[in-house]
This record gives C-alpha cells, sequence and structure tokens, in this order.
C-alpha cells in the first residue's frame, strides 16, 4: 500500500483500470480519469463544490426522460456537441459535404411521412414557407431517394414534445427525395427560442448570465444508403441570436434566408429557401449513426 | 459568426460564459469547458461514443434515489472523491490531524444515539469488537463533548440500506465523547464488500475487470465546535483487498488490526482496536462540511 499525493492518484487510478480488456475503453478512461484530475487540481476543487457538483449532474440525469434529454442539453451549452460534430465532419469521408450541426435533444424517429410537396404542419399554423434543394454526391449528382428528416419549432418557438403530449407529432416529418434527389416541402417559419430553462441546465446558463437562445432554425437529417448519415440544421440570418447560438450550433455555411422571387421557387409568391445538400460516402471505420433517438435512452415508465 | 475549428470552440464557449457573475462559478466552469474539450480532443470522441457517454451519465443520474447515490459512486472508482480529500486535507487548518477517507454513499444523518460502551449493532448479529479511543486537538488535549457518528456494514458486508427497508438503522449510530474526548462502543467485525454491481458504475468497473471490492471498514465523521470535521474510516489490515480498494479510500495510518490484549481495553476479552483521532482548528476560509446527507441530493417520491 502507498499513500498517495495529488498526483499520485491519477496513477494509480489508472494502474486499477489497466486490466481493461477493449483498448478503446481504456484509452477514453485513461484520458477521462487524467483530465478529470488534471481539473480538480486546477481549481482546487473543495469537498463543497465536489458535492455541489454531484447534486447537479444527479439533477441533470434526473431531469431526463423519453421527452427530455438533459445531458445532452448540457453537452451542447458546453459545446462539446458542437466539437464532436467539427471532429467528426473532419473524419472518415471521401470529402467534405454540407456542414453538420447539432442533432439536439429533439429529434424523434418514426416521424409521419409526407409527400413532396406537402407540409409538417400538422396542428400548429402560422405564416408558411417553402424549403427545397436536392440532395448531391460529391461529384454534384443527384442521390435519388435518400430520405429527408425535418424538426423544427412552430410559430411559437415550441416543439411538439414542449407544446403537446407526447403521442402527437407536429412539425416535423419523413419525406422521400425523387429519383435526381429533389425535395421540396412546406412549413411554417420558425421562430427562435429560449433552451429549457426550468432544469439544471437552465439553471447554470441562467447563473452564467447568458441569454439562453437558439436563433430560428430548422433541422435536417438526411440519410441514403452508402453514404455518411447528416445531421444538419439551416440558421435564418435574420434572427437576433444567430451570432450567439448558445449551444454553439451555427455556420456560416448553413445560414439561410427566405427570399420572395426565387426563380424557381414551386410554391410562387411563398417566401422560399433552397439548400442543396451534399452527401459524402463513409470511408472504413468512419461511421456509425449520428442520428440516434435520444428519447430511447431512458425508458418510459408508467 | 466564426466557422469554428476544433480550437476555436472552446475559445467561443469561454467567451460566451464570461459574463458569469460569480468568479468561481466563472473559474471552474471555464476550467471544466477547457479539460472537457481536451480530453475529446486528444481521444478523438466519436459521435457514437458521445451518445454512450451521454446514455451512461443519464442512466448514473437515473440510478441515483434518496437510498442510493451512483454519482458519489463514480467520483469514487474514478479517484476524484480521494484526491478531492488528499487537496482538503492540505489546506485550511492549522496542523495535520487525522487523515481523512471517503464518504461513501452511505452516511445518513439522524443516526440513533447511543451511550458510551453501547452497541451499534440493533438488528444485525455476528463477532463482537470493540473499538475506542479519544478524540484530541493538535497539541494531544483531549476534546471534550465531540460528536463520533460511526457506520458500517453488518458481519455480510450489508448497510442497512442494502439489508432493511429505508425507515431501518442498523449498524450506525451517534455517540457523545466523554469530558476527556475519551469514546468506546461495541459493534460487528465488518465485511469487506463489493460496491453496488448493479448499476450502471458497476457494469463500467465489470468491463475495466476490476474486483470492485472494498477492505473491511468503519466509516468514523468526528465533529466538535471550532474544529475542521474529520470524515475518515479504519481499514483492517487482515483484509485481501487492504491494497486494491476500488475507490482509493486506504491511507497507512488509517489501517488497523483487532487485538486480544490490550491493556486499556474497555471490556476484557473481547477484540478490540485502539484510535484516536486528532482534529485540527480551521483557518479562515477553510471550510465547509464535508459530511453531508447524499440522501438528500435525491428528493424522496411517493
Amino acid at each position: 500500500m502507498q499513500d498517495l499525493d495529488v498526483n499520485d492518484i491519477t496513477d494509480a487510478v489508472i494502474a486499477q483500470m489497466a486490466t481493461t480488456p477493449d483498448p478503446r475503453l481504456r484509452q477514453i478512461m485513461e484520458a477521462a480519469v487524467r483530465h478529470l484530475h488534471a481539473f480538480a487540481r486546477e481549481v482546487e476543487l473543495t469537498p463543497d463544490e465536489w458535492l455541489k457538483g454531484i447534486a447537479f449532474l444527479t439533477a441533470v440525469g434526473q431531469m431526463c426522460s423519453p421527452v427530455r434529454q438533459e445531458f445532452i442539453l448540457l453537452s451542447d451549452v458546453l459545446g462539446l456537441s458542437r466539437l464532436v460534430n467539427v471532429m467528426h465532419d473532419s473524419t472518415g469521408r471521401e470529402a467534405a459535404g454540407t456542414e453538420t450541426s447539432l442533432l439536439g435533444p429533439f429529434f424523434r424517429e418514426q416521424a409521419p411521412e409526407i409527400a413532396l410537396g406537402e407540409s409538417i404542419a400538422r396542428v400548429s399554423s402560422g405564416p408558411e414557407i417553402v424549403l427545397y434543394g436536392q440532395v448531391k454526391d460529391a461529384a454534384g449528382k443527384g442521390v435519388g431517394g435518400a430520405w429527408v428528416d425535418v424538426w423544427q419549432t412552430d410559430a411559437d418557438g415550441l416543439y411538439d414534445l414542449q407544446a403537446h403530449s407526447p403521442d402527437v407529432m407536429d412539425m416535423r416529418a419523413r419525406l422521400r427525395c425523387d429519383a435526381e434527389g429533389r425535395f421540396q416541402f412546406r412549413t411554417l417559419k420558425p421562430l427562435g427560442y429560449s433552451i429549457p430553462m426550468d432544469g439544471p441546465v437552465g439553471e447554470l446558463v441562467r447563473r452564467q448570465a447568458r441569454h439562453g437562445f437558439r436563433p430560428a432554425h430548422i433541422h435536417i437529417l438526411v440519410a441514403a444508403p452508402g453514404y455518411r448519415e447528416l445531421v444538419t440544421a439551416l440558421y435564418f440570418g435574420d434572427d437576433a441570436h444567430v451570432d450567439s447560438d448558445t449551444v454553439f450550433g451555427v455556420s456560416k455555411s448553413l445560414v439561410v434566408t427566405a427570399q420572395d422571387n426565387l426563380p424557381d421557387a414551386p410554391v410562387p409568391g411563398m417566401p422560399s429557401v433552397r439548400y442543396d445538400f451534399t452527401l459524402s460516402r463513409e470511408t472504413e471505420g468512419g461511421g456509425g449513426r449520428v442520428g440516434s433517438d435520444p428519447s430511447k435512452l431512458v425508458p418510459a415508465s408508467g
């Protein structure tokens, strides 16, 4: 037995974890322990503060439910989600495609399927816009039959999970591109919104005097066999918070404006956004699904 | 708006958090973000792995209840709890006192009060031992009237919270030292035990091929007005895991052996452990309560 000082402890933990059979788990946990301990040493974390941290993480976990993923929200406001996205974009695919953005906590699988040209608004109402464009490969060729998932807030800035009971799906849909990869759908112009402020993450953001707002955006997930799944979002450039997204999701290349007189607009006279998405083929080992359904992380209870 | 690379993101997050009014919260969160991002960059965390991490932390939070603190357990098996303890020991008090050890997840406030010499075993039975000694100040003078909280497993290696319904308090007690700081109580010889392996932390420890055992020990919390609260534990040197505690709690100075013929043993013929605890006065700003009740972190639900 050795008596441990503040540096020995890190070595002792890593030594005890060295038996981990899976080399990737061993690598991740060793790095996690080194960085966690370095953090605690740097700030000289006190027992009081440690307990506050335990209480905070516990509250984050307890806030999670099939309709609320507070840990993803925490990852988002700390910029970790964006960092993981950017690293993912830069590896494991043949060519740069459309930039990705955050999945966020409101994606749901099995959204209602709609035909091209239909509206994703089933319950909500408000000023309509059209979003249309083409899904292409890195060479610019249309990807016929690609699936597009879209989800967004209603005109009041609320997702269906916030505005309605969990069995209602609204302001989200799946649609299938035509043989040339073209898609179009009608929707409501989304409103920017505050992240959920009634939980521990909201309390943290408030204590940091951050505004807590995301600029108005439309989430998009594009999938086609043989290509890396694209999880991204389009941000409206006229939103006051487009430069200060509280979850760091905005990239210049994803900022759009609804325009009145686009020459190829499918619904003449209706404000329209044209955006083409570029998919990239996965290289070997480049992958895994990005757009998993956060609601599956917590089993529904009675 | 700037387009963010993997290093810019960290700066952008820190810039957005710079409005935090409380300077200590600002410092802690800035360091947390820097180390969290450095970890993710170092291991090149993939979206799949990120989601597994989110699922793991969510499961840890959901496992917490008034009788189970899985985040403290996680902190324990990662060595963070020990690190925080060691840093706390080395600061903010006049003189080195007895070494501290982990509070652990099984401390409960308002344990039954017993008189000196009584047993803390109310329900459980097994071979008895006596623990006795004196609470002293740094100069070696007895601290009259100090309160001692003691809690431990029964002879089967289970805490009351694991062996009985939550309303039963067993193998724990509070007692008050006499005017010279002397204390004595009877108890059962505790058994070493595995940390709870039925939750996400147990699953991690299993995947790391760690044995998951703690050596047999008795938790002690000593409190007296004007002194830093002492949270420690005594470890039995004849336990097979005394050199490989899965939560890194053991220090040489806290290892004891029950002996048969101590000259001042209060119960002749009964195996006895004598241990004197040294309290130290807090220096200014040195403090805060260490021994908070983890059960209070999660409200009881019906």
